[in-house]
């Protein structure tokens, strides 16, 4: 429906309702409840616990109208319907085993955006605050903290925290202490990409110094972790990025960090690599042939994400003849396996040691007050390649 | 190219040459030599080894003429130009652990037919005696022949035994022991698709009855050993099979086997089948992404054909919100593994037992001597429904 979403979200939501379409919840509720006015109370919620933070709305209810939905879901007015900036006084009571934090940082990453645009499987009770990665600061413990104490640093030790806010008082179980001489870049985004590339590395296949990894999206936080951590470990990487007009300087950049090639999509399929022993997927779609294709006996691709929207595409014969895997990971799940959490402290203790000795360096953001979230959010969804931060 | 793949081998070649298309390998092999007239040398061979065999040439150097190749190699024309029936005398002398053997009836399988053409990773050095299944008798003993005596029964325990003849002289180790109580069509199919169901529904996720299993080519050879084995198992079938005329008489038979439900593709993607455990795909296209979609929380789909020639489409977020597999299997690669040995022996006990109770049912054949090759390869290539068994 293009051009047919211009307007305020009232007027967009009275355009989906013209077209007859009819939400899945039926009609108790969703776009229903437009017809009669009540939009602004669907979309606008207050919630007097939080500093300060930004809500969404349940958008959720309308999955019905994917078409529609999906383009609606991008635009900015959208988000600015569904996301208010609150004020509101915090408990000075602390619970046992809560602790009151100051959020020193937290950014803005693509899966917030799919959550508040009900596209996630993560999905809290709304109204809810956005965001899930951050750095904070303790500022007091109540009775029953152990392990955390005044000054500490901290991260999320799970999704769904909702971290674009000043203060929050949290339970010390959903904490993990971090080094607190790391840059506050580094540390506000310490918990899912460097993470993500570290596991994606280490859990899937055995890699000796050498072997090959192949992965698209190269550009992404992920990606550019994948290469940091594989120049490290002395992994060679393959790195595919789309067709641009400015290749040949993110490709360069690219290489800095320590990737052995950048290809394009077309690039890769001409080289026919042989014998990687990884493949790293978070685009889809019809690449995904010429990345598999680069895959040796028993290669495994994972896939973590998929921003082309398109399906994943796979050869038969190296299932058969190659015995080849694909697999997923998602961080989110992986941190909420018991038996994960000794190997997250050595692993930790391993990134926060090359970010500190300068041999990983986080993205490039661009830095936001939470007043500016509307530019931070417009600035997110106009461009998959600039990150933005919102420092407190 | 429609229409212009008719006439003689020699013409067929000629037609190539004209559009002006280079072989893969090179000018000093493939198709420059039908321009000088030596077509016939290339595609007829002589092998003075055995009793009575269908020989295949070498049309595997082609591989550089995908969409043409992919043609001719599916007419009937190709397969008598490359094919030969010979008589000769079979050696007398057996060598230390050989065994001679008559060999009682052998099937052509698409495995066999995609050998000959060319396409399938198992190359032999040619010229070489087609067929890779079939039951034998033990007719004479060598020295150092210590596990099997005249009279036993044999399948092969690898691919590549070259079974289209009547006798012939092979190792022990090659050969295994079978029951030679069992029916001459079962015996004679006992090596490659009841043990491919069988493995697939053992090797890849625990199923206990009640399980549900989802597949596509269901009417094939294996997907008639999942679902009968299924049955014996207690677990439960959605099979999905084309859509065509006789869907209900094709589903009536499946269900007669033990099949829960037969649906075409878009039946399954209507049905929202949920929590499968395990898919089994040996069609590929888009028609996997509903498969896929069938599977629960760490479901895996195991690829063991690709009949549609499309490669699989999956979606991504199973992979990483529900730690979905995709995985593949191949028979001949099992047998290979020396740590299977022991498995095998329990996997053909339970096979011949179900077998013998009336429980498992090979599919059925038509039935032709070694003599009436062309009709056999006509019937197989002309449909994939149909099976083809030589008894000699």
């Amino acid at each position: 429906m293009p051009g047919g979403l211009s307007g305020t979200p009232k007027q967009c939501l009275q355009m989906l309702m013209n077209a007859g379409k009819e939400p899945e919840g039926g009609k108790s509720e969703g776009w229903y409840e437009c017809a009669d006015g009540k939009a602004k109370e669907q979309f606008w919620y207050l919630l007097a616990r939080f500093d300060c933070y930004l809500v969404w709305s349940d958008v959720r209810a309308f999955t019905g109208f994917a078409d529609v939905l999906s383009e609606l879901l991008k635009a900015l007015h959208c988000f600015q319907a569904v996301l208010h900036l609150c004020e509101a006084e915090i408990s000075s009571k602390l619970g046992a085993g809560e602790v009151r934090v100051r959020i020193l940082a937290s950014p803005i990453n693509p899966a917030d955006i799919n959550q508040i645009q009900g596209v996630y499987p993560v999905k809290p009770p709304l109204p809810a605050v956005g965001g899930n990665e951050m750095v904070a600061k303790i500022e007091e413990t109540g009775s029953d903290v152990s392990q955390l104490t005044v000054g500490d640093w901290v991260i999320p030790s799970r999704s769904g925290t909702g971290t674009w806010r000043t203060y929050a008082n949290i339970a010390e179980k959903d904490l993990i202490k971090i080094d607190n001489n790391l840059p506050l870049d580094a540390a506000a985004t310490f918990q899912v990409n460097p993470p993500t590339a570290y596991r994606m590395l280490k859990d899937f296949v055995e890699l000796k110094p050498g072997d090959l990894v192949v992965q698209n999206g190269a550009n992404s936080s992920v990606g550019r972790a994948v290469i940091q951590l594989a120049r490290n470990w002395g992994l060679r990487t393959i790195n595919v990025i789309r067709e641009r007009p400015d290749f040949t300087e993110i490709a360069n950049e690219l290489k800095a960090l320590g990737a052995n090639e950048v290809f394009t999509e077309k690039q890769l399929k001409e080289a026919k690599v042989k014998n990687a022993r990884l493949a790293l997927n978070c685009v889809g779609g019809r690449g995904t042939l010429f990345l598999i294709g680069c895959l040796g006996n028993d290669g495994i691709m994972v896939t973590y994400g998929g921003m082309s929207k398109q399906p994943i595409q796979a050869p038969t014969g190296p299932f058969i003849f190659k015995n080849i895997q694909l697999r997923g990971f998602w961080m989110s799940h992986w941190y909420t396996m018991e038996e994960n959490k000794a190997e997250r402290d050595v692993m930790f203790k391993e990134l926060a040691d090359l970010v500190r000795d300068g041999k990983f360096r986080p993205p490039n953001f661009d830095k936001f007050k939470l007043e500016d979230w509307k530019s931070a959010i417009a600035n997110t969804i106009n461009s998959v390649e600039r990150k933005q931060l919102f420092v407190h």
